[in-house]
């Protein structure tokens, strides 16, 4: 549980309330509530993981420093980006998925009124990232990187996600079209791109550094995105819909998903306590693989960022 | 006719073929031919009138000087870059919209196998404006201006939209919610500011000019673009639909139209003749308003450039 929740909640509310009076657009009455109860809904229902990591791995790399005010304010403010980032994908997504619940509760485009209002609702979204950005870190100089940054990994989750719904679109004739290799694409640019790199590479801007440097740090952080959606995968047929919010649907929408790979693989058995068993020996040696990769790292700062990731993911429930 | 076209057409090939070859992400085959016949579908099938009025108002503002090849490039990738933004939007509004043609072809998400992958699609059209801008303009001093002109512009045509929406939604039970000053404001930010006042900015950045001295242009521009809304929602009713390219629905679909906001307004005679009429005065007063406008404004280039948009749009058909 990370110290920051509490402050992390307040700046919420702060960029909330800054967002609904933004002097580039005249509101009506009508439309700053839409965009308020659709915030509510959307954006700080999850487990705030990625953004409260944006300010745990900015302590961890100012080594135990006390950070001022501002810093935890602007560490949140990138945080809440991200959650944003995440909201903005889960309301497209569970469009183009026809998916039923999230977090517990309908779909956003499934709300009455909301229906297809909802992708400009997603757009609304991405775009209060950039006013974020703009309205908090117009005069630092890592302002273009920050900006940078967000499209990149945009681009390549949106590319992700592409791929993933060619692929779903082939998959529903023939699921030999799914390979391992196919599914670690998709994993990488869809999820592990936002999810791990991108908390990380914002901590790192505000630290100071130039992420060309840090190449080696994107791919093991990339490394442990796709560890992490393999238990998605696993957890979406075999997690229990209390504990992980949702009944998973991606065996019958016929995704790529890591059992599904698998289970082509391993056709002859295909039993159910063998994929068991072939998950947990992934989940062992990727947790080997990926600690020893990280031991390698020549910052003690930057190891103590990348096992704090690691140690929330491992042998996770939901 | 722009004298620049036949370049223009040409820069959109290679600007294709970087997209295509993007570094950010390994397409697979399938995903490749997909992005390509997604872009050829939305992008290039337009009238291109805003695409090719950036390299005009930047001609017009250079006064004569001839351009170079250089500027010919940047000034049509920035107009190619406003196409990406316009089929982005549409591509989007389209499905929002429940819409049939486009263009005088079927709306994208109406092609078989795409549906609700146009979703998708729409955001990857975004996202190749930041790839775009970041391959040609990442050196210059106005890259910065430029990605926070098409995210406020972007911020702005969303939240115009979206009071498009609410106002549809409030306006199927009660018609008499639509007020002319609620069409002006959905006008001014879904339309006009994308239409009318980005490729002048895009053409006042690349002459190097700091767009905070220039609201009085951006004022002109965007009553400009209202006037041209005003046009449209005509077309749409008694525009022929062999010239404007599409079945025109807005009144069926309980639109925000002006013809409705008038016809609200007039609601005792109501006749199609008197619409007629009023239409014409309308297109009168606007086209001499806007004229005076013009021509208190002190730089004879600036008045050019604001000159050729008026001719462009008095009077159209389509």
């Amino acid at each position: 549980m990370s110290e920051f929740r509490s402050k992390f909640l307040d700046v919420y509310s702060l960029l909330k309330s800054e967002l609904l009076h933004d002097p580039a657009f005249e509101f009506t009455d009508d439309s700053r509530q839409w965009v308020e109860r659709m915030l509510d809904y959307n954006v700080p229902g999850g487990k705030l993981n990625r953004g409260l990591s944006v300010i745990d791995s900015y302590k961890l790399l100012k080594q135990g420093e006390k950070l001022t005010e501002d810093e935890v304010f602007l560490a949140s403010a990138l945080g809440w980006c991200i959650e944003w980032f995440q909201a903005y994908f889960l309301v497209l997504d569970d469009i183009m998925d026809k998916a039923v619940t999230r977090r517990g509760q309908p779909c956003w485009f499934r709300v009455p009124k909301v229906g297809m209002v909802a992708v400009n609702d997603g757009i609304m979204l991405r775009n209060h990232i950039s006013r974020i950005l703009k309205n908090h870190f117009k005069e630092k100089p890592y302002y273009v990187d920050l900006m940078e940054l967000f499209n990149e990994v945009e681009f390549q989750t949106a590319s992700g996600q592409m791929i993933d719904l060619i692929t779903t679109l082939e998959g529903e004739k023939d699921l030999s079209k799914y390979s391992l290799p196919l599914h670690h694409r998709i994993v990488q640019y869809k999820t592990a791109y936002y999810s791990f790199y991108l908390p990380v590479a914002c901590a790192l801007l505000m630290a100071g550094e130039n992420l060309e440097n840090h190449n080696d740090v994107k791919n093991i952080l990339i490394d442990m995105g796709t560890y992490f959606q393999v238990q998605d995968d696993y957890l979406d047929c075999f997690g229990l819909p209390d504990v992980i919010g949702k009944v998973g649907t991606d065996i019958e929408d016929f995704k790529c998903s890591w059992l599904v790979v698998k289970a082509v693989e391993l056709s002859d058995e295909k039993q159910k306590t063998l994929l068991h068993g072939v998950f947990s020996e992934y989940e062992r040696k990727s947790y080997k693989k990926l600690l020893k990769s990280i031991e390698v790292h020549p910052s003690d700062a930057v190891q103590a960022v990348l096992k704090s990731f690691l140690a929330k993911i491992y042998k996770r429930q939901k």
